[in-house]
């Protein structure tokens, strides 16, 4: 497995909680590394929205893989990968993980939802769930495809936002986490952190939680430490809004001054630019091997 | 040739002058159009950078001419293809111009660098030039590979960048009309307007001029277009350091307070990013053709 | 639509019936030009195989589209695209349509088995269909979504694969006539041409359908032009199997002799394959274009 | 590095020569290794035969570098990648090898030819190198840019090929070993091995010499065997040449014939591709792991 700055499983096995921000290319992937983040989230959603496509299973798994290769290589961070229901059925999960762990990856995660998916986040789209003895069947698929221990498998239920109730989303953790999972991540589209509260309160597996908090943003690092059970926080799109509120601003102010005049001073020079580029190794580069 | 929503040769034919905003992937180039633009650079340096790479030849032919795809596929505005140096000789060119033109672009800048290249604006950067009669060939060869005459060849001389002076960097432009481009870009990384405005009162050619003005952001459209003699304005790297900006100050925040709960006020909200996707063209077609 | 020495349509239209073959990467693809078919295949299975995977939606859709664009630059036959169930739902297939047209295909097939798929020719495997109203919706899709008329939907049917017998058969056909197909492709691996020939002689609808008889080589093209209704004839796997007897034969023959000095006697020279990469092109295009 | 069934350099560690043969997809990768070779050369030629273009650097590296990467992952052979001139110069070099070595190669061959490059065996081509001086600067990046030290960089002179004599190709090969490559990759077009074995006789170096008889096929393994230096054998271009031969003759017999009733019985069954995409293990885990 690709040697990252730390392991992710050391992380919340001493009782830590990792915190991780979704990138949609290696750029962002850098700028998440800079900030301080633990890791970075591979996500589908931010990816597609950077490929100007809807997050319906269109961006082939292909693409989207790549994405993350090239992330894994600009970057020292462990990466999550988003890979949705894993593409297809169990066969195509065992494909993905022997994909996505040589790419350079630290874990993946995969959805109980029904191939091709609709964004979880979207009013009234269709959220089926496959069963539960099929989902258990791709997260062994998944454990048996993996070659190093520590690439995780985290099982993501969609039980909540389908509307199937705490009851059916505990249960069906609870088998994803007999079936091998290594986390749990539970996904919840309600405004406030009442709906997770209670699902963590109320898990009794030995395996930590995963939340991703883009719905109810009340929900600090500091008081998902005090629930004790989660291992990983997800920040789900955060980079592609901020680079969409900086591009939409910026292109607004250059079209209304008709110039870049103004503009100029309200972004990063381009030295920055060459900096995140790493050029300063380039030119050390040059003058040591060009002749 | 794609059908966009205007032809970039009407534009400047007509005395306009179009403007045209750099963009490095499908998202950017659908905020390009939104905001207002008259093109799209499919700019090398931006995706150098989306890809987390010095603008050195790194980035694969394959790979910048996929994502100019991808935009094309998702706008209607035309795009400006950059192709550097046509990723080779002028036998590249050819296949250059094939691809490109198939891919939905509307015009390619090459220039007249050696190959591989350094980006322009670097302090110290090998800047050496073929010569005119190499790069005659080349704009020879991409003339004979578009199948559209309404495809644009645009010669790019770094004939100033390179400390040569006007007097060849005249000469070199006046030599690429020649041999059939379709339009001169004149590059410079002067602080101020003088060096562009001088070419540009001293340039006795019959075809339009392109500029971008990144170092002498005192060149409003205004003054350009007082020249008389500019086609195209290009504003060569603003959409990118914009979404650094966005991100870094973002990321930042949510470090700093150990969460999203003032960040979601920043930025756009998730609803933003699903109407850029088009999500309501996919429930509308989910209604009509699900089953 | 990209231009063909030939209209597939205009083919079967007068009564013609188009023999297609298989083809695997552009190589493969340009001697079934030069072998006098009057289509290729964009095979899924041949591809699958060439990437040594099995042929159950592992290589994804933007793989075998790049493959099928690559192929429509270097020749000029008509294309039909094997695009297995569409690569999800309806709203998939939208997405597969407006891509494989762009990319410069003639035709696809999408069929009417759930994703992911099973090959139709292995013992024992999976063949679950769809109904036949979310086929329909699938088909009126991509309908929808072409924008050529001449871009061919041909609906396949894997009715007698999975064992629903003739009746479904037909009606299956029916329905997908009556959403707006081109053609049916009827498929069956039965080891002889009886089951395919009773539902040709049993199909009352008006559009002409699509055999693929790798099963029941007793079904000659002058066999299948007797009866009348057949518009499309495919050989849909025997390029790659083609090349792999070549391969096999030849590399023993290598190893056994511990060197090249026989085998290459058995196969075409270096300068065959420099005839297919078309250098002659490229040693004029130097000529003429470097300086 | 990836984990490969040998390791390249303990073969000619121990005075043994690897015999290596071309593929030019991962099916033609398969076949090499089942045929019994010691490892697969990552062609640049075949793979640009394979896409239907000439070997003049139309093809990325990054398209050549993910067939690379598909045929690391579909077998158990070190692969020798062929990369032409590194794709630039050092710079290119250092994210060529970096690319390379983590995408699964055991070595790459980086040529003293200019970019781009014409391949070496067409009568007439342009054969300029590069000087001692820039060559040995690329192998030193090379050497720089790997992380295992079995990873082997091999320099290939084309100095007999460009008719600059032997002395200067031994003088090449010298310097390049000073500059720290692994081997020393000597290419010749004649048709005898007069040439290569007067230079191997002459070699002076320590380390071993690479050679690629494609046109003097009298040189057999035990003859190279008998020379002591060699460490490395390549088969250059033999299986795209079989597979050519093998379509060729079958696609003319089909058309001969107007059917596969025949042409059946000269190639592998389609199990025999079922074999090669390992669909026993497909099946077995669907037996295992669908519910």
């Amino acid at each position: 497995m690709r040697k990252t700055n730390k392991n992710l499983r050391e992380i919340f096995a001493n009782g830590g909680m990792a915190k991780v921000m979704a990138a949609h290319d290696p750029l962002s992937a850098i700028l998440v590394e800079e900030a301080g983040f633990d890791g970075i989230w591979a996500s589908g959603f931010e990816y597609s929205a950077a490929m100007g496509l809807a997050d319906v299973s269109l961006v082939s798994m292909a693409e989207h893989l790549n994405n993350m290769r090239n992330m894994a290589h600009r970057t020292s961070l462990p990466i999550i990968a988003d890979v949705d229901t894993g593409y297809g059925n169990a066969i195509n999960v065992i494909f993905t993980v022997e994909q996505y762990e040589a790419a350079g990856a630290s874990a993946v995660v995969i959805e109980d939802k029904m191939f091709p998916k609709v964004t979880s986040l979207v009013e009234g789209g269709r959220q089926d769930l496959v069963s539960i003895a099929e989902f258990q069947g791709k997260i062994e698929a998944a454990i048996h495809a993996r070659k190093d221990p520590d690439f995780l498998i985290i099982a993501r239920t969609e039980a909540l936002i389908a509307g199937r109730g705490e009851v059916e989303a505990l249960e069906r953790a609870q088998a994803y986490e007999a079936a091998g999972a290594d986390l749990i991540l539970i996904h919840s589209k309600q405004k406030t952190p009442d709906e997770i509260e209670s699902f963590v309160s109320n898990w009794r597996g030995a395996i930590p939680i995963v939340i991703v908090p883009t719905a109810y943003p009340q929900m600090t690092e500091a008081r998902a430490k005090s629930l004790k059970k989660i291992g990983i926080l997800i920040y789900g799109n955060h980079a592609v809004r901020a680079a969409v509120t900086g591009m939409q601003n910026v292109l607004a102010q250059i079209i209304r001054d008709g110039g870049i005049q103004n503009a100029n001073e309200t972004i990063v020079p381009v030295s920055e630019i060459f900096r995140l580029q790493n050029m300063d190794r380039v030119k050390k580069n040059e003058k040591r091997f060009l002749r």
